[in-house]
């Protein structure tokens, strides 16, 4: 079930530095795809801090209870990421399936189970065969050097069209820092749904809870803003390890998430995120524009996100931009449904630069071929400005094409 | 821009007895369309009771406004109803046309124009021009008979591949009544949104505040637990008249919404908004298969309705069952995005009568072969089972397929 590569990917995909601390290696396990790599192990020689975020979903994958459990411990040693098998919804077998993999990975890392950190990406409700890669995991940890960041992000991808590897470095205290990270996105494999992982590394010494906190106030804006169909996976994982070799090189310890010094790490940690965020969109099932929505003038940041995300998540919205329709009567619509304070006769709607709508009606000076040329961009920035107050929130998504309804639905017949 | 007729469509469209103290008369006002009725006028000889229900969105339609302004007072002499124009987003212009439709269709029917009723369904952002119609009120008032509900239902059309129109009887105190109902669903005319309009009349004496609670009561299980696409029109407007002319027959007037003698009638406006509300998601855009989503054992009523729009709103498992798929991990990842209290490890999902999960896990005795006969019907049972409380309700929704991404996507290109 190969598709075509996304017209919206890079146009080359970057390699990242390796980084001390961190040695990769992948596998071909067979766990379901033939010919390609489909585990991913990363090793820590010297316990590193981390960090996690997880979905929301109330019916969460077993490796996301495993790594919920352990990340209270704030210390990994070994990632395990296996592609084919989402080990999601399996029950009691679930849970068999992570503790065996948590025991073969500690072994072969030498350290503890609470450890281990484990994702797997794949179809669902089908128990993980965990014999079909434990014995391997004893010479991938071996065999791991680092800089493989491409290879691991091939090996998590699903139906992605493209990997995704972001490097970003910042100064702190003087001394030069590194932050990997890769993700994979909407992908689909019967019977399955879209799941988001991504597993990012620093050789920034940063302690755990101070990880935690840059993780979450990094997420919001980026993954947390960022929607291909409004389904939220059972398995979506977001973790962030710190290994502090930078330390040997003359960087500071960061213990408090208030310290100056961050700043620049901070920085650099949104903007990677937004950059593998922004990639999970643009490779989209079916994507072939990304449609960039901005909330202006809302009574708070917190309602322009939820006014954002019900127009980025609207199928009336993305179908009229697949039809490269600058329709902003359903933007109105989108406006309307999101349950948030809006005065109708004060809105403005823009199109890239073109005002099509202004106090609640069409702008009388609104030119449809201006609007029809941004239209034929790859990306359309939609932006809303409701006349309010000063909230403002940006979310990323893609437009809604029969390519996606002929990925999710036509694989049975 | 026609559509072939949904293979969902009644076998044969009914038509309505005449309704004493109604008449109905339609024109072709060439407002937008060629060819077929754009107009309809009812018309209430003697003031007739009603009550209303509309759309939640914030950015409502003007005649939206000018309807819920005048229902305080409930009464009603006339309602006049256009398609191809649903004068939204028109700003000033918008309460303009508003004002002189009333003025216009007050002096028609010889009533004050508190007692008019105004709706519109069509493009949006363009100005309305009243002066297609205006002039043609004062003729269809006089010409207006009783029993033309079948034209009614097609003046109202938008993209709608057939007419929606249900009747039921019921008795009152010994005494039959009749109440008839004409809906529109989700159509499309560029720049356009879907729209739900739906009109209800009743012989019945029953008073405006017993008709109100009747109606919201009425409601929530059908257009309310109704979903094509998540989409909330500025448009949506339920309006339901009682002439009271039963009376003349013997039947006692009511005007207390707990008189026992009501139950009767209030099973049959529930069973005929029920029979609309299907039938609008079953001419959903595209569709080509009803999903009837039912989901029991929540901790509320409330909670399994939100778990039931999960689920009929979530893109994946509409494509899926567009794809003939039995794909229950789909729905295990939309019970858990709702956001209610859920148990993984005590769901149980029915496709029709084969259970495919249960405790958490693929049903051992799940046959493939069983479920894919169920999903090649034309209305497919989704069930799911939380095992939590009492709490159960059910959703009607259609499937996602690629024509609706055509009809919405495709006009342009």
């Amino acid at each position: 079930m190969a598709h075509a590569v996304s017209p919206l990917a890079p146009k080359s995909i970057p390699n990242a530095p390796g980084l001390e601390g961190v040695r990769i290696a992948t596998a071909s396990a067979g766990i379901k795809y033939k010919g390609r790599t489909d585990l991913m192990v990363m090793v820590f020689d010297e316990p590193a801090a981390v960090a996690g975020v997880f979905t929301t979903s109330r019916c969460p994958s077993a490796p996301v209870d495993f790594c919920r459990a352990n990340l209270v411990h704030g210390r990994a040693r070994v990632l395990v990421v296996n592609s084919g098998n989402a080990n999601a919804f399996t029950g009691k077998k679930g849970r068999e399936s992570t503790a065996a993999t948590a025991k073969a990975a500690a072994e072969a890392a030498g350290c503890e189970e609470s450890e281990v950190f484990l994702a797997s990406t794949g179809v669902i409700g089908e128990p993980l065969d965990v014999s079909r890669f434990s014995h391997l995991l004893g010479d991938l940890a071996k065999e791991a050097i680092p800089g493989r960041w491409r290879e691991a992000a091939e090996a998590i991808m699903t139906t992605d069209t493209y990997p995704k590897l972001v490097t970003r470095q910042a100064e702190i205290g003087g001394t030069t820092v590194t932050v990997n990270g890769i993700a994979k996105g909407a992908g689909m494999i019967a019977p399955d749904m879209a799941t988001m992982l991504s597993f990012l590394a620093t050789d920034a010494p940063i302690s755990a809870p101070v990880l935690q906190s840059l993780l979450r106030e990094a997420v919001e804006p980026s993954f947390n803003s960022v929607t291909v169909d409004s389904d939220t996976s059972t398995s979506d994982t977001l973790l962030l390890f710190a290994t502090g070799r930078a330390k040997g090189r003359g960087c500071p310890e960061i213990t408090d998430a208030a310290d100056e010094r961050l700043g620049g790490f901070r920085e650099a940690l949104k903007g990677l995120l937004l950059d593998l965020a922004r990639q999970v969109a643009r490779d989209g099932e079916g994507a072939r524009k990304e449609i960039v929505v901005t909330v202006e003038g809302a009574l708070s940041d917190a309602a322009a996100k939820r006014i954002a995300l019900s127009i980025a998540n609207s199928p009336l919205v993305k179908t009229a931009v697949a039809g490269e329709d600058a329709n902003w009567g359903r933007v109105v619509m989108a406006v309307g449904k999101a349950g948030e304070e809006a005065d109708r006769d004060r809105l403005a709607i823009h199109f890239g630069d073109v005002r099509v709508a202004f106090e609640g009606e069409r702008d009388p000076h609104y030119s449809e071929a201006a609007a029809s040329a941004v239209m034929k961009r790859e990306e359309i920035p939609i932006r809303v400005e409701l006349g309010l107050g000063s909230g403002r929130w940006t979310v990323y998504t893609c437009d809604l094409t029969k390519e996606y309804v002929a990925i999710n639905g036509d694989y049975r017949s």
